[in-house]
């Protein structure tokens, strides 16, 4: 079994930096798992001009920032994509794909998915729509499947697959050349519905349809329950109380994924005030 | 009577910082209350690690930068300090001694005070005890007045109690000399309690006891439900919900005054949420 850790940080995003940041120097041993943007919102913003102390600074700018902070605090962030978090009573157990982690107190700063669910993707989940191909490619050994990458991490899951599936096609949404085995079929087109009865058919595109088995839609984060089962959520993002705290006793949240605004500052202090009760509550 | 604003902020320390720039960024009608030093906290920490983007930064340096933001942005500290605020349904009234200024919302960000109360203080108040020696000087006409003054700014108060008490005692917490008129007598000495039976009949002292009719005690802050009649506390704090908003409506509250941790990061973070929520309130 893994080392078991602290505190485990979901994110590196602004509130996921901040808990990491404040987590450390409070002595705890943190692991945060996140990717080399850290933040892909964050790079995109042209100008921040409420990010107090640092008037109007680029995302870019304020990204470096929060870079050159991580690396003063000697924090190293985790390039890996937690797929499921499952509270075991007095620690937690969070997957990637067949690798395990443990830790005793959770920080979810997952952000939010801008993106719209397809339309039959919430209605045919788990009767051939997933969003872990690592996960469920064994179901479909010898059979099609269809992955829906929302960046090019999803890439990596659909030559996974390939290993197993007769037939995977991959369809992009975004704009850059993905790099996949010979074996993939890629198709350059849009998806307007996962059509099935009592289970997925087929995935109708804008210019042609497609059969198959199974569709994974693969998108830069999944939805806060799913990632984490028992967790309440309310209209959408994680339910939290004044501490950031979540139902899940030593599970805290912060950041986007806990509501509007949706703001830099807003998401640091919140990361703060997790780390903070998280540190409390390892205490006790 | 005085120009309505929009929005009036109470208090220039990180929070209060904050939820006035993102409010002026909204396009509201601001005035934000508080002084030169903007907080008399930040400016005493040798050295912030969790301000995150601004690793090791000492408080004046961050000092510096908050007040260049303010610059950039085009806002200016009214130095002044409410002693009063009434809801008064479509709008608040804020009392500055006999100046009153209106605004739609308000924004509590007054810090804490850390000093605990003088023995004998709670017990008197209103029976002796006052925080407001220009508010309440008329009720000692030709009586003995003794001043209990936190910093500086307690020596105006104390000259212009003088002006109508025929006594006036000055007891300075603080190290600097105080600058005063010649009619009040300065006492360097510890306060030990406010002595009194139906009302306060004396100040006893460490090395001397001295009978007044009256003691004001002037720190850097008031209670917030001293300053804001029907604001409900919990456990010494402003009561706010996750949208800092408090049991008033159209009355918000941000940092320290809303409880532990108190932390910069979640006061300037918990600033831009009771801006914009105040913001929203306006815009109903």
């Amino acid at each position: 079994m893994e080392h078991r850790y602290d505190i485990a940080i979901i994110g590196s995003g602004p509130a996921g930096i901040s808990a990491a940041i404040n987590a450390k120097i409070r002595n705890k041993d943190i692991i945060i798992f996140g990717n080399e943007e850290l933040s892909d919102k964050l790079i995109k913003a042209p100008k921040i001009s409420n990010y107090i102390g640092l008037p109007d600074i680029t995302g870019l700018e304020l990204k470096s920032k929060f870079q050159n902070h991580l690396d003063v605090m000697g924090i190293n962030i985790t390039f890996e994509k937690i797929n499921s978090i499952y509270a075991m009573g007095q620690y937690f157990a969070l997957a990637v794909n067949e690798k395990m982690y443990e830790a005793k107190a959770v920080v979810l700063a997952t952000g939010v998915e801008y993106t719209k669910p397809l339309k039959g993707e919430q209605e045919f989940l788990g009767r051939g729509v997933g969003y872990c191909a690592t996960c469920d490619a064994p179901l479909y050994k010898d059979k099609t499947v269809t992955v829906i990458g929302y960046n090019k991490e999803a890439e990596k899951e659909a030559n996974y697959v390939s290993e197993l599936a007769s037939k995977v096609y991959y369809i992009p949404v975004y704009r850059e050349n993905p790099n996949l085995k010979d074996n993939v079929e890629v198709i350059q087109d849009k998806v307007l519905e996962i059509y099935g009865t009592d289970k997925v058919e087929r995935v109708v595109l804008k210019y042609k349809s497609i059969s198959t088995d199974g569709v994974f839609v693969l998108k830069s984060s999944i939805a806060p329950d799913q990632l984490m089962p028992g967790l309440i959520l309310e209209t959408g993002h994680i339910k939290v109380d004044v501490n950031m705290r979540t139902n899940i006793e030593g599970c805290f949240a912060a950041g986007d994924c806990t509501g509007k605004p949706y703001q830099y500052m807003k998401a640091v202090g919140q990361g703060q005030i997790a780390a903070l009760n998280a540190v409390s509550y390892l205490d006790k």
